[in-house]
This record gives structure tokens, C-alpha cells and sequence, in this order.
């Protein structure tokens, strides 16, 4: 058992990207942990988070609530076990939520945490179909765009964290599903694993074309995670008083780029666009977690991750996550 | 009283604007009335409707339902009075509004009219503050963005038919208003007349920059006339779950530009953006008048209106229009 002397290493920021990041902005430090005080919690992570949009709290500026200090260990999802607690509500080996990622080793107050069941599924999947990627789909379905039996929905980047739980949600509710993604590798496994309707490859092919094959009749639900040329192309495509959830805007995170230039299409077919951010949703999680945890226990609904091992790892992932390339399929983890 | 041989003049589309629309897409034709029909009436229209939406309308293709006919005469909404009729319903002398604009005489099927009261305002109101110009303004801002007391919105081209409505209501509704237009006797007519709380230049002033002014905590509420850089500043300046009511789009009516680069603020304040045709909401006309009727008449909705004399005038109204120059304040009509 560690001392109060423990060594934890974290990932820090050390400067803000200007468009793609570079590993230049990013530090591996190692620091001294305290010695515990009364309510608090020693963790050792298993597993940490790299999110999309991460990159927009790597900016300055009032825009987000939160930006990353710069110098300072970047935050996001973690799990990970208890190692020392003078938190009674915690022992030693219990596995936590928390919002101390990138790090190996930390020290967090015990309101901070949340204890998970890993004997209903894998503790990662605690961060992705579970977490808060997976409620972000399951609200944005549900509570935003309201789909219904038999309606079509268009979801881009639906290889990625969200994008995948998106998919098999929408399958279930009885949709006709047709996803995009960024690789020839995604692509078929959105078709062979996820089976959603039609899949095609964003990149090798006009997504309006696309769509206008897919959806003869329109959309009736846009799940929007990546703004720019596929949202141009979707509300071409939406139906009379279609939806649209804008999730994630990827394709902007780097580069800011000018928007659609068919906005009036907002106004001629009457659509409703709606901006999710997951924490404003966070008293939905049990009531996403009694459908969610027994539909991954029977199969129905596939926690896909890539996990990459080491903590030193995570600015390469962050890096090439926003590239949307081949390098992962789902849920983007780091085991430490 | 005119017989079955009377001519009728008309305004025609004789090809679609490339950019903006010039004297050569029009004609002025005249043509010859057939003989009444049982069922039919013969109206002389006294007022018609120039709006900026029919810009959308002279294009091809399947984004508009109901695009103009290239060699037919233009139609929209229009109030005259009844000459001759074979329909019981309407007699010699009644007023009636129609969708039979930019023409002075037409035969028409009874149920195409609408009676209206000219006892209770003049009969150009009813295509202005009455009609559904006043109700456009009235569904988006009680229906699309329901409104409530002390919110702060911002109203573009607010010296436009829809606009000053939406002002005086707005108002009305206990709201802050701020209000934009194109030239400073608009913008005087804003402060003098409607009694907005702030109101400026779009042209002479950086948008974003006044509204930083007029709006430091933010706005509530943006309704949407002009779509471009004014909505691009508003983006900015919504604040976490604003509405935004899309109303109109003319920045871009006779040239498509890109979309803002700040649409990810819709995500980053949860905004909700609500496209808004007033087709929808025509079962709303009752209510809207049972309030508007009585506002109008005790002179708490002042009906501004610039009226142009002489069937000819409307090719270089609707071209002066989409201009947003200072040809015209509130609503703009002709009067045949």
C-alpha cells in the first residue's frame, strides 16, 4: 500500500494548440500525492477517457465554462479502484467513477465519486456505453429529437463513442439507421457489427449523394456529431419538421470553418435544432442505466472501446482521435 | 361595372434572378378575363403584399414546394374588393384578402377569400399588422420561443414588416428589446416610434460589438430576420438555453454566403434554433386577432406600412426590398 509519499504521474497542458494539437502541448509530470485528510480518497485509475471534446476546453476564451489551465493535469471520465480511504463511505479495491483522468494515482474527496457495479459489465464500459457517452445517446434520442418507430435518422460519427451506443439505440427503438464514418474499417463495422441500414465512408464519397440514395424520402432525425459538410448535407436531406441534435461539431474542433450555407433550409422545412451537453441530463442516468445495463448484459447493445495501454499514451490518442482516422473504433480509453 | 371582356393587368416572371432580381425578370402583362363561372368572384385588389420570402420562390428546384412559374404572373397576399360575384357568400363592395397578389383585377373561386372587417382598421393592415406579416411575429414569439417577461431579445431587419411587430410586441410582453436595421432613419424610427430599449445600424457598427453593449448578461431570445453576420453575433451573445426563432434569412435571399462559424455554440449554450413558416400556425389566426384587433385600434400596435402607388412600382420594390435600404419602413404594399 502506498505511503503519503506516492509518486502519481498525470498529463498536463502545456500550451494551447492552435488547430491540430501537437505533442508538444502536452507534458508527462510526475507528482508528490498528499498525505490523505479526513474524507478523502486515494485511486489508483484502470482507465481514463479521451473525449472530442476535450479540444474545446483546450482553448481560451469565455466560450466554454471550463477551459484547461494551461500547466495544469488535464481532467475527463476515469475508473478506477480504491486504494486508501478516510472517506467511510469507501474501502480498499472499490471501483469509482470520477472526473480525474488523465493520471495515474490521485487524491479526490469522496462526494467526488461514484461507486459502479462491475459485476454488471466491464469497468470501462462505465465510461462509454454506461458513462456519459452512452447517456448522451440514449438523451439525445430520446428527450431531444423524440424518435419514433419507423423514422429514419442520418448519425455522423457513428464509429465513435457516441456515434456506435447511437446507432444500436436507434436499431432498437425500430429506426432505419444510416451512419457515416471516416474509414473504409468503420464503415464495415458499422455494417457487420452495429447493422445499421446503410453505412458509408464520408471521405470517399458526397455525403449528399449518399444520403439521397440512403433516404429517397428524407430524414427524420439528424444526430449530428460533427458539423461542417455533413451538416450541410443533412439539412439538405431532413424532411418537413425534422430534428436535428447537434451533439459534437469534430469536424470544426481543430479549425473553425464557416457553417452550412444552406441555413435557410431551417426555416423552409420548419426543422428544430437543439444543442445537447450531456451534464445537463445527469438525472436521466437511472433511468438510462435500468434499460442500458440489462441491454449490454444480454448482448443487445455491443460496449465497443479501443484501448491503448499506458498513461503516456493518451496524447498520441487525443491527437489521431481528432484526425478521425483509422486508429480506434468506439469508446477511446487509456489503461493506465 | 366590368364585363366578361374586362382586361386585367398583371406582374410576371419572365426569368428566374441570378443574384439579385432586375427590372428584366419582370413583365407587366395584360390579359383578358374569362366570364364568371357559378362559384366564381370577379375583385379588384386594392393592396398587394411585397415580401421578401417570394425572393426564395423565384428560384428553381425542389427546396421551395412552390416555386414561381416562369411566364405566369407572381402571386401573394392581397386585399380588394369584390366587383361582381356568382358565389352567395360574397356581394359588390365586400372586402376580401386573398393569396391573388401583383395584379389589379381577378376572378377567383369564393372559398379562395377571406372577408375582413375594414371597420376595424384600415384595409392594408390585414396584409400587414393583421395578416400574416403580424402573425408571423406573434406565433414566433409566443409560440416558437414563448417569451416571458423581463428577457432581453435581439430583433433583426426590426424595421421590416415582421420586425417592427415582433418589436411592439416584444414590448408589449415586458421584454428588453433590442432591435437592428440598415440605415439611421430606420434605426430612428426604431427608438422614436416603437420605443425599443437599444437599437443600431448593422451596417455602420460591428453587430457583436452592440451587442456586447446593449446586452452584457446576454440575450434570451434572438429572432431571426437576416440570417449571416447578425446571426453569427447573436450566436455569440445567446445565452445558456436561449431561443433562436428562424424567421427569415434575407442576407443571403439573392446570394447564398456560408453559415456562421459559430454554430457550435448551439451545443456549448444548448440553444434551441426553431424554423418558422407561418402555413403552420394559420389556426392561430383567431387568437392573434383577438388580441391584435384591439391593440391595433387602441393604438398599442402602431401599423406602419410604406405604400407605393401603381401596379408597375412592384418589380423595383421587391429589388429595393431585398436591398434593405431606406426605401421603405415597416410593411411595404402597393396600392393598385
Amino acid at each position: 500500500m502506498p505511503t503519503g509519499k506516492l509518486q502519481a504521474k498525470e498529463i498536463r497542458l502545456v500550451s494551447r494548440p492552435q488547430g491540430e494539437p501537437t505533442p508538444e502541448n502536452f507534458s508527462l509530470a510526475t507528482v508528490e500525492l498528499p498525505e490523505l485528510q479526513p474524507g478523502e480518497v486515494l485511486v489508483r485509475n484502470t482507465f481514463f477517457s479521451i473525449d472530442p471534446y476535450m479540444r474545446g476546453r483546450m482553448n481560451e476564451g469565455k466560450s466554454y465554462i471550463l477551459p484547461f489551465a494551461v500547466g495544469k493535469a488535464l481532467d475527463g471520465a476515469a475508473v478506477g479502484q480504491v486504494v486508501q480511504s478516510r472517506d467511510p463511505a469507501f474501502r480498499a479495491s472499490t471501483w469509482v467513477l470520477s472526473f480525474c483522468g488523465w493520471r495515474d494515482y490521485y487524491v479526490a474527496m469522496g462526494q467526488q465519486l461514484r461507486v459502479i457495479d462491475t459485476t454488471q459489465a466491464p469497468a470501462s464500459a462505465y465510461l462509454g456505453v454506461l458513462g456519459a457517452t452512452g447517456l448522451t445517446a440514449w438523451v439525445g434520442l430520446n428527450d431531444v429529437a423524440g424518435i419514433k418507430e419507423n423514422e429514419t435518422i442520418f448519425i455522423s460519427a457513428a464509429a465513435g463513442a457516441v456515434g456506435s451506443v447511437a446507432c444500436q439505440l436507434a436499431k432498437l427503438r425500430g429506426c432505419r439507421v444510416i451512419a457515416s464514418a471516416g474509414s473504409p474499417a468503420k464503415v464495415a463495422f458499422l455494417k457487420n457489427q452495429l447493422k445499421v441500414d446503410y453505412a458509408f465512408d464520408y471521405r470517399e464519397s458526397d455525403p449528399l449523394r449518399q444520403l439521397e440514395i440512403a433516404a429517397p424520402d428524407g430524414l427524420h432525425v439528424y444526430f449530428d456529431n460533427t458539423a461542417g459538410p455533413q451538416l450541410e448535407a443533412a439539412l439538405e436531406s431532413m424532411r418537413h419538421h425534422g430534428r436535428i441534435v447537434m451533439c459534437g461539431a469534430i469536424s470544426g474542433y481543430n479549425k473553425p470553418a464557416p457553417g452550412p450555407r444552406n441555413l435557410h433550409l431551417i426555416i423552409v422545412r420548419r426543422l428544430r435544432v437543439e444543442g445537447l451537453m450531456v451534464a445537463d441530463h445527469l438525472h436521466r442516468m437511472p433511468a438510462f442505466l435500468a434499460e442500458m445495463i440489462p441491454a449490454v448484459r444480454a448482448g443487445k447493445v455491443l460496449h465497443q472501446e479501443t484501448v491503448l495501454h499506458g498513461i503516456e499514451k493518451a496524447p498520441d490518442a487525443f491527437i489521431s482521435l481528432l484526425r478521425s482516422g483509422d486508429a480506434h473504433i468506439g469508446k477511446l480509453v487509456i489503461r493506465v
